[in-house]
C-alpha cells in the first residue's frame, strides 16, 4: 500500500511549552488555552465559516514531540503504571502513524486563527485538520471504558509556597488563568512511571520544572501526595 | 511546513461498495457492518491486545475516494441543500487534509481483524490508526450542534416490492441484515442534492443502484417521500 501525504494547515501556539507538564488527554486543565493559527494557503477567513456554531471541536494532529523510528506493538500506557497493551487499545503518543485527536472546547473564531481551551496539546504542534464536535454521533454516554475505567486515577494536592502565590497575583488576570492551569496539571501527576512509583530507583528526583506560557513553574512532589509550587520564574526570550 | 507520511495500518471490507449509498456519518446504519484487517507489519495480534475491552471504537481513515485535486475553503454540505459553508465547519470528505474519523461499535477483535458495526466506510478504504473511543473525555453531551441542529433530516417511508422480499428472504440471516441496513440506508436518503431537489433538472432521475455486499439494489424513489425497493440481483464476480 502506497504511503500518504499531508500538508498541516495550522500549527499550535499552546500554553504548554514543552512535553513534560502537558495533559494526556483533554479536558483534564479546563482552564488551558491554545491558538490554532492557519496557514494562509487554506483561506481561513472562508474555510472557517460557520465553525463559530459548534461549542466544541476536533483537532487533529502529529504527535511531533513522538519517536517512532521503532514501532513496538505493545506499549507501557502512563496511567496502567507498568503494564503492557496493544498499542491500538490505547490513546499513546508512539503509534504506526503519530496522528493523535483531541476535543477541545471552541472559545473563539478569528480571522485566521481559533482560541481554545482544555487542550491536551503541547506547542508547535502541528494540525492536520479542524473538524466540528458531532454530538449526534459523537457523544456516546453509555459507551464502555476498557481497561481506563480500571485505572485509579491519582489526584495530588497542589499548593502554592508564598513567593510562587504573590508572583502570579502580580500578573493578574494571567496569573489567575496560570493558577488553575497549575492546579489541574499537577493534581494529575504529571511525571513519568519511573519517577511517581514509590519504589522506583528514580524516586530520589522530587524537583521538577515546566514551562507554562512565558514562565517557569518550579515544583517539589511528596510521594504521591502533594505537589508543591515553589516559584514562578520568567522566562528570558 | 514539512509534508507529512503516513502509511496505512489496514483497510477495510464493507458492506458499501461503491460511494453511493454509503452514509454520511457513521451510526446512521446501526445494522450496517466491515471488516478492518489490519496490515501484518503492524503485528495485530499483540497491537490489539486490550482493545476487546472498549465498546466503540475510532477509525481514523483516508478518504481514499475524495477529489482534492483542487483545494475549496468552502464546500456544500448535503445535509443543507445548497447554503455554502467553511470546510473546517463541515466533516466533508472534500478536505485539504482527506482524513476522516469515524466512532463505530466494535463487534469483535480477531487475530488481525476488527469487525465493527454502524460504520459509514466505503469498501476499500485505508485505514491510519484504530484508538479507543475514551468516554470520560469524548462523551459531551450537552456540545452544541451549530448548524446541524437546524438541519430538517428528511426520513423517506421505504418499502420494498414482492420481488425484493423474496430474495432477501432466500439469503436467510444474510437477508436479514442486508434488509435492516437498506432501510437505516435508504430512509436518510442517499441521492446528491442535485437529484433530491424538487425543482432539480435532474429531478428526472429517479432509479439508482448501489451495491451492498455482493448484491447490487435497484431502487426508485418517489419524489422526497418513498424509497422502493424493486429488486435484488447478485453480482457475478
Amino acid at each position: 500500500m502506497e504511503s500518504l501525504n499531508f500538508r498541516p494547515i495550522a500549527v499550535v501556539s499552546s500554553v504548554f511549552r514543552q512535553k513534560f507538564g502537558t495533559p494526556r488527554q483533554p479536558g483534564i486543565a479546563p482552564t488551558s488555552w491554545a491558538e490554532v493559527k492557519l496557514n494562509p494557503w487554506t483561506q481561513p477567513e472562508e474555510a472557517l465559516s460557520g465553525l463559530d456554531q459548534f461549542s466544541h471541536i476536533w483537532i487533529i494532529f502529529h504527535f511531533h514531540l513522538s519517536k517512532t523510528e521503532t514501532y513496538k506493538p505493545k506499549i507501557f500506557p502512563p496511567r496502567l503504571e507498568g503494564r503492557k497493551l496493544g498499542v491500538f487499545a490505547t490513546r499513546s503518543p508512539h503509534r504506526p502513524n503519530s496522528i493523535g485527536m483531541s476535543v477541545v472546547k471552541l472559545e473563539q473564531v478569528l480571522n485566521d486563527k481559533i482560541i481554545v481551551s482544555g487542550i491536551d496539546l503541547v506547542d508547535g504542534t502541528p494540525v492536520l485538520d479542524v473538524k466540528p464536535y458531532i454530538v449526534d454521533t459523537e457523544s456516546i454516554p453509555d459507551a464502555s471504558y476498557g481497561w481506563i475505567k480500571d485505572v485509579e486515577r491519582n489526584i495530588l494536592e497542589v499548593v502554592f509556597l508564598k513567593e510562587a502565590s504573590n508572583k502570579l497575583m502580580k500578573l493578574e488576570t494571567l496569573g489567575e488563568k496560570l493558577r488553575s492551569v497549575i492546579v489541574e496539571t499537577l493534581a494529575c501527576d504529571p511525571r513519568p512511571n519511573l519517577y511517581r512509583q514509590e519504589d522506583s530507583p528514580r524516586q530520589y528526583r522530587t524537583n521538577f520544572f515546566f514551562q507554562l506560557d512565558n514562565y517557569d513553574v518550579q515544583v517539589e512532589f511528596e510521594g504521591r501526595k502533594r505537589a508543591i509550587v515553589e516559584d514562578i520564574i520568567k522566562v528570558e526570550k
